[in-house]
């Protein structure tokens, strides 16, 4: 993997950048917290995230109260550097809040997910009785 | 999965939000990118991602050009309803404007990827011994 180094992380206008946290291991998107320079150097140098907090206006080492505690695998910057990807291994209960191991639980209804229009046609008949007379002769 | 809507979709001051995207069978994070209302929308009713283009201030038809599409798979929200999290088929080349699939091809020196201070001392050889003897008696 090529390196990069701080210099390359792109804060922006409020001194932040997105952190993507995902489960090094099983690929699950765990939260998206933000990272002052002091946060990803902390980060960087330590065992475990720390983060920005935005509502409180402080540096957060996740867990540090709960226990939910990340043991940073891998820090990656993307092609632009202005967001970051961070391979944890979540510790406790879960990275949300709520409890939940991710904090992405709730999906949105998608023309994917809820497909609109007529229902289409089922396949003919001949083609199941073709398929059967094949495999089973 | 539990539902949302898009009323619980908090849009920041410049009425965006970061959407995640993850390759929806192998969990790879393929890069993050922004979405306004009129993107969300596009992306919840159509097939393909639809981000809003920061730097060019359009909407941007992920791949229109390129052939590098995103199928929509399913589309998440997190417990704060300001990130998004879009699962996604990646066609073509891959994700990234360099032709790489991910954006987040570029690691950052870390002190568990680069460990300071001493090596830790070998296990002492008995250890192994006493294991040797004991699975193979």
């Amino acid at each position: 993997v090529p390196q990069a180094t701080v210099a390359d992380v792109r804060f922006d206008e409020h001194g932040l950048v997105p952190a993507v946290v995902q489960q090094h291991d099983t690929g699950e998107v765990l939260m998206v917290a933000w990272m002052d320079g002091t946060a990803l150097e902390r980060t960087l140098g330590g065992d475990e995230t720390v983060f920005w907090s935005r509502s409180r206006g402080e540096l957060w080492h996740k867990g540090a109260t709960s226990g939910d505690t990340q043991r940073v695998v891998e820090v990656r910057v993307d092609c632009d550097g202005d967001t970051l990807l961070v391979l944890v291994d979540q510790h406790g209960r879960g990275a949300c809040h709520t409890g939940e191991r991710s904090c992405f639980g709730r999906r949105l209804p998608n023309a994917t997910t809820t497909p609109r229009g007529p229902t289409p046609p089922a396949p003919p008949l001949w083609r199941f009785t073709d398929t059967d007379t094949e495999t089973h002769p």
